[in-house]
């Protein structure tokens, strides 16, 4: 994973459990999503910022290790990083682990085209990747 | 509740189940959502051709009463009617119940404004009104 | 609204807008569980230690009044108050609010009976309304 | 994909858009769920009566491809089937096309461990793989 990560806290939610007790499944690519938010917020562009520029990051792939259980209440780290995929993508790296312990709880990736609102395909503006991919780093 | 209603079938999702063992809370709402949809279909207006004709129609009310379990797998039906609430606003009843006993899960309505695509108010168009509350009923 | 209530904050996620652009209706039912686990945990009684006592509080109804929009990314307010509604359920009282402006996004409550983890009514013990009522305020 | 796979159709809720006016990207994840229910129905072996037998099939991988947009009310069709994946592990493949035109949304895969209801790891049950995987197929 690229060195210039950001981390923070989420609790998991009644609404995210399922009768088996622990967070159901697509829990973990919502978290992912708050991976994204918290990371270009920290690197002074907000997703808000790049929707209202006209930029949207739709998903072209996803994928999801399930490594441990989480159940309603746990505190949970979130520690997301991008990364360049090819000259046209941008992939995320996120990994979930229980905030006290440490201990693993779900890791992955998702990958993201760049386009206009309308989905059309567009070139990755200088402006986004220069800020959320720091040194041009590539996965 | 008004007579011209509509009834259609669901299962619960493992993902709407909690660690309670039933379904999650909220699902109820994404359920009435379901038997507005069936409820527009039936009355031959889908809701994607009212928000195609430049109306939508937000909550401005929610009320549920949860009255039994459901579990992953079950079979509901959903029974759905509207009626006008007041002048400038519809009401959506819904009923849910296991297919097979007949046993109450959840009743309650959704009470939805009429506005434009930006949200501000509008008049109930008379080919929206006339489709989806038969006979002019009122609540 | 009782005068003990409990104040905090969250972002709406990306996953919680629909594609009228602003917060889908059911996700406030999802905002009014954060705040009940918060209100709980301010009260030294977090949900999780009263499910590991025996006691589940399974909603027995819902109302939700939509007052405003909140989109991506905003900052919204959650505050929650409980009380006794009658002597075998307790209500929470919750209203949603932008941090920045104080616009109102939605209020409501919650009315919960007391079960065991099985669903059967028990009397409300002591040592949860005692910590999670104070004064014994009713609604 | 192995040879024996299931069918059904399903229709994108409201619920389950997001403010670019597509699914919200989890929801593929729910799909595939819906898949795998079907699927296990159709080989005569709910997931209810697997669970009912005490073995659970938690995720221990998923991946997804999105390959086009679907919006609210779209019909799609599920395809999925199940494989072995080394002797311990069950792989479930979908295939979520638009059920008019059959253009494509989203396909990936699940892959499932084998445990008891605490989560514990046991012996892949012959009467499980012999329902679900017919031919004994692997990935």
């Amino acid at each position: 994973m690229p060195d210039v990560s950001h981390t923070f806290q989420l609790r998991v939610r009644y609404s995210e459990t399922d009768q088996m007790g622990t967070f159901y499944n697509s829990r973990a690519l919502e978290w992912f999503e708050c991976g994204r938010t918290e990371l270009f917020r920290s690197r002074g562009l907000p997703y808000t910022e790049i929707e209202r520029r006209g930029v949207c990051l739709p998903l072209v792939e996803a994928h999801v290790e399930y490594l441990g259980r989480a159940r309603y209440d746990d505190l949970l780290e979130i520690t997301a990083s991008a990364s360049m995929s090819g000259k046209a993508r941008v992939r995320c790296d996120v990994s979930i682990r229980h905030a006290e312990t440490g201990a693993a709880v779900a890791r992955g990736y998702t990958i993201h085209a760049f386009t206009n609102p309308e989905g059309k395909p567009i070139r990755p503006p200088a402006w986004l990747t220069g800020a959320i991919v720091p040194n041009g780093s590539h996965s």
